[in-house]
C-alpha cells in the first residue's frame, strides 16, 4: 500500500459503503480531496448527526430526531387507517406520493424462516396493542414488498388482525405504469390478470 | 421532502460524490444509519483528516502528509530517473506495480487548450527547475494519459527537455494485456502494430 495514512483510511472507509469495490472508494477519496473544505465537513457532520439523532419513534417505528415523529405528532392525519410497511424507507417512499393521509406502523423487517426471523423480531406486537388501544382504527394497509416473505408477511398480519374485525388490504400487484407487457415477468403478469378492472 | 433532517442532509452529502443520484444516495444514507457507530465515527474523521493533513509535496507534487513526501525522502530510489504522471492517482498506480524505483513528478492536469490550461497552469517550470538543479537525472519518463491532451503534453514536454540531453521517453502503446484483438478501438490495435518487437 502506497497512500499515505489518511487516504488509506478514507479509501476503507468508502469500501464499508454497500456496492462500492477499491476502484470506486479510491476513485472517491480522490474526489473528495479535491471538494470544497466545507462541502466535506458538511458531508462528515451529516454522518456523525445521522447516527447520533436518528432513533425509531415508540410509536410507529419511523426513523425521527424527535419523540413521538412528526406523523404521529400531526392532528392533521387520519387515525383511521393504519399502513404498515417493512422499512422506514417503504414509509418515505409512501410519504413522498403525497397521497396517503393516514398513520404507518413499521415492521422492521419481514417473517423469513430462512434466516430465522419470526413475528418476535418485528414489531408485531406494538402493532397488535395499537390496534387494541385505538379502536377508531377501521382499516389496515399491509405494503410489505411483493416478494414471497412479504407476501407471507402479509397473510400472516391479515389473519393476526381479521378477527378484530378491523378491514385489511394489501396494495395492487400489477404492471408499472409506463413499462410494456412483454417485459413484465410472468408472476406480475398473472397478478395483473387476476387483478384486472372493469372500465 | 419527507426525511429528518439529519437524514436529508446525509442523503445531501452522498449527492455530492460523482455518479451517485437521489436514490442511490438515500440507499447509502440508509444503509449509513444501519451501520456500527464506530464505522459511521472513523468514516466521518477519515474525511475529515484526509481533506486537512494532506497537501502536495512540494518537491514532487504527490499526496502527502508529510514534507518531503515519502518517496522523495527515501535514500534508496533510483534519482537518476524522472517518471512524469498527470495526477497522484497515476503515481500511486505506478507505485503499486513495485517495479519503478526512479523518482517522480507530477503535473496536476495535462495542456488543454480546449479548456483553457496551459503551462503555467501545471507544474511544469517547477519540472524544469528540478531537471536543471539535478544534472544526475539520466532519463525523464513521460507517463501521461493516452489520451490526445496527454499526447499533445507528452510532445510538449520532450521538446522542452530534451535539448538538455536528457532521454526521454513514453510508456508504450498496444494490447492491454489479456485482452482481446477484436475488441481493441483502432487507435490502439495501431500502436500495437507500430510498436512491434521481434521475437
Amino acid at each position: 500500500m502506497h497512500y499515505p495514512e489518511s487516504l488509506a483510511k478514507l479509501i476503507e472507509g468508502y469500501m464499508k459503503l454497500p456496492g462500492i469495490g477499491q476502484k470506486t472508494a479510491t476513485r472517491l477519496a480522490f474526489f473528495t480531496i479535491n471538494m470544497k473544505e466545507e462541502d466535506v465537513s458538511s458531508f462528515a457532520k451529516a454522518l456523525l448527526f445521522s447516527k447520533r439523532n436518528l432513533t425509531f419513534c415508540t410509536i410507529c417505528g419511523n426513523l425521527t430526531e424527535d419523540m413521538p415523529c412528526v406523523i404521529c405528532r400531526d392532528k392533521n392525519r387520519d387515525i383511521s387507517t393504519l399502513l404498515v410497511v417493512e422499512q422506514p424507507k417503504d414509509l418515505m417512499a409512501i410519504e413522498n406520493m403525497q397521497e396517503y393521509k393516514g398513520l404507518y406502523h413499521v415492521l422492521h423487517g419481514v417473517l423469513s424462516p430462512m434466516e430465522g426471523i419470526g413475528p418476535n423480531d418485528l414489531s408485531v406486537s406494538s402493532l397488535i396493542k395499537r390496534l387494541q388501544e385505538k379502536t377508531n382504527i377501521k382499516e389496515v394497509i399491509i405494503a410489505t414488498n411483493a416478494t414471497s416473505e412479504g407476501e407471507a408477511t402479509a397473510i400472516y398480519l391479515s389473519r393476526l388482525i381479521k378477527p378484530a374485525k378491523i378491514k385489511v388490504t394489501r396494495l395492487a400487484h400489477g404492471l408499472a405504469v409506463g413499462s410494456d407487457i412483454d417485459y413484465a415477468d410472468e408472476v406480475t403478469l398473472l397478478k395483473a390478470v387476476e387483478g384486472r378492472r372493469e372500465l
